[in-house]
């Protein structure tokens, strides 16, 4: 049985259209791109195509917009200390609760270290953002605001377009974290208020190590790594010239199959859902179903532990993931459920599909097939299932 | 003719052995580190391989003093933010005026911005630190020592080992950029009082956007990118696994190749200088000949551009460089050359010839056979060297 890759959003793989553009770069085109020299010069009109490639994805004016990162961490770090630097007396920033941890953990350091103020705006049970406390928090202090465009655990989508014009009412500046979202959600950059960006590489079929932080034009920003100056001054350092190359081809990938993404895996996706649900009771999606990424099913089963789940899954050659990659093999419910409320005997049986243009129909097959026993069995292990399940129980949440 | 690449101190070919390891986790174990599924697992051992490689060739105690990272440039980012945080009331920095701008232009920025103190210690004309400047300059108030193994212009070896002593002495941190001496030069970290250390994989044959930042154990490290918990909570963001694989395999590859580097590879540069002196008259080697680098040559040739040089090179397929490829571009005599108060008549001709284990005999026949008349040519059109060089005048530094 072929194994059945089903954790997308933790990371893809890289494409072997992407590993062949990739390989000269290695061993024939190696120069630094700041050299003199015809081993270097040769390099930096590849890296302008990779600049235009990412450009067209994300609909940007200009592709001196991409500054190339080594990641969407280093992306989310730079994006908000540079913000509080250039932000000159505004020492304030709002997010939200349900952010990845390279944000709410760079957040969480500021508020120690440097008496920033940090406001998490809360979610609603299907993850939605409660935008009128976001507007409230907004205020004559905030140097940013920082708005994940589409959450990783859930697949919700937030109305960034919106939250980035309510940012600027406020005379803010304006940050999402797209790492989810880009190349899976149409996108015109050049047409909203959106001022800084970030993506990764890892989890549009290119390599890991390279992202890339978008940043307006107009848009001051200081760079969270110094030395040589490269990217214009923006982030230090010599260019990953097989990553940048690697990553415009994803980009120019990506926009080829939005389309797929949006029918084909979004299909898939639908399938094993509604087969899951139907098949295994006490079941329910977390996240908002009106507003989701194609690609994410995150399915609460209630009174079922996720990491057993998970290892039965994985017996069964099936990879899943349960919270995001970053903090599993802790005990807690993701900070995510937690934010969205959902009831503890839930949240600790969320299990996360994420697809991408590399699953088949089989694969949803296997899953329909291998689950529902795998969960027939953790439950009749529960001492809750027997308790409340069993007899009808369910959370007032459903 | 083969093209002739003499600049591997601005970056390396990656060996092909090399891309051959890390071919395989780019599209089939292309897990996510961090998940819990068999994609996931299946690529901790590997990282720990790697780990363990990098830890054989700087001579490291434990395999979990080294700190992946994205560069150099972040290493060295990286190691001075976090002095400044963790020795708690020290606000002074003791560095080198001959350091990389991913060091000066980070010290530059805590000074303007942070208030920071920098102390940068004078070298003499040969290159050499003026050591009893740097043990003034330690006291109960430097945070971290910071100073480059190697220099990448002019190969130029510091005594880091005593430096870490005094630095020690002084209650401070002791950091070495030894982004040029990784792989060249051997090391026994573990016999060493250096805390902290940098290195970057492109300049031994690894790929650009991997590094590496040695954290002696049980000195504390603050991160500079903050998110997972990946790196034990040291760097986060995805690991950069094949780029990991490909550092620790050019870790073990450098151990293999630590001889030749010593013999075949330093007898070329050493073959080419004495050719290149005896052929071409007022010129002369910069940088301390009795402990430098065996890979790397700096020449300055008195009243010519060392751009024009490059340039004629270029078009006679040899790759050289003049200052550092970061610094490319500018006018001004390189920083390093400056410091060491080399004439401006002749820093202003310095070229760099570095080697690595790909370079071979022809390469040095070429260089031979090309450099000469292309000096001719551009001293025939100076009105220095009219003036002054042909007639016999030599500055007095040679
Ligand atoms: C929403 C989100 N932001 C940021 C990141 C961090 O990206 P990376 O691990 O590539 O640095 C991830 C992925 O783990 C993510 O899902
Ligand atoms: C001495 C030294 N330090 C730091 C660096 C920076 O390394 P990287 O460009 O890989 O970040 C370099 C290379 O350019 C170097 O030669």
């Amino acid at each position: 049985m072929r194994p059945v890759y089903l954790d997308n959003n933790a990371t893809t793989r890289v494409d072997p259209a992407i590993v062949e553009v990739m390989l000269p770069f290695f061993t024939e085109q190696f120069g630094n791109a700041s050299s003199m020299h015809a081993f270097g010069s040769s390099v930096g009109g590849a890296l302008r195509f990779a600049r235009q490639q990412m450009q067209a994805l994300l609909g940007a004016e200009f592709d001196h917009e991409i500054v190339w990162t080594g990641g969407g961490t280093e992306s989310d770090n730079t994006a908000l200390l540079s913000a509080l630097e250039t932000q000159g007396g505004r020492d304030e920033i709002v997010t939200t609760a349900v952010e990845h941890p390279a944000i709410l953990n760079t957040c969480a350091w500021l508020e120690k270290s440097r008496g920033i103020k940090v406001h998490y705006i809360p979610v609603d049970s299907r993850g939605r953002l409660d935008i009128e406390a976001y507007r409230r928090a907004l205020s004559p202090r905030t140097a940013i605001a920082s708005v994940m465009w589409a959450n990783n655990e859930t697949g919700t989508i937030f109305p960034v377009e919106v939250l980035a014009e309510l940012a600027h009412e406020a005379g803010a500046l304006f940050h999402t974290d797209a790492v989810q979202a880009v190349g899976k959600v149409p996108m015109t950059l050049r047409d909203s208020e959106i001022d800084l960006l970030s993506l990764s590489g890892h989890k549009l079929h290119a390599p890991k190590g390279i992202g890339a932080l978008y940043v307006r034009k107009g848009v001051r920003l200081r760079p969270l790594i110094r030395g040589g100056h490269q990217e214009r001054g923006r982030r230090a350092g010599t260019e990953n010239v097989p990553g940048i190359i690697g990553l415009g081809k994803a980009a120019e990938l990506a926009l080829l199959h939005m389309d797929e993404e949006n029918t084909r895996v979004r299909a898939l996706r639908d399938r094993l859902e509604k087969g899951l649900l139907q098949r295994i009771g006490n079941s329910f999606v977390t996240g908002d179903a009106g507003s989701r990424l194609p690609n994410t099913s995150n399915i609460a089963f209630e009174y079922v532990e996720g990491e057993g789940i998970l290892l039965l899954l994985s017996k069964a050659g099936i990879a899943a993931s349960s919270g995001s990659a970053c903090t599993s093999g802790s005990l807690e419910p993701s900070h995510v459920l937690r934010a969205m409320n959902v009831p503890y005997t839930a949240a600790h049986g969320a299990i996360r599909f994420s697809f991408s243009r590399d699953n088949v129909d089989e694969d949803v097959d296997q899953v329909l097939e291998a689950l529902p026993p795998i969960i027939e069995k953790l439950r009749a292990l529960s001492p809750f299932w027997a308790k409340d399940g069993a007899t009808g129980f369910s959370p007032s949440y459903v």
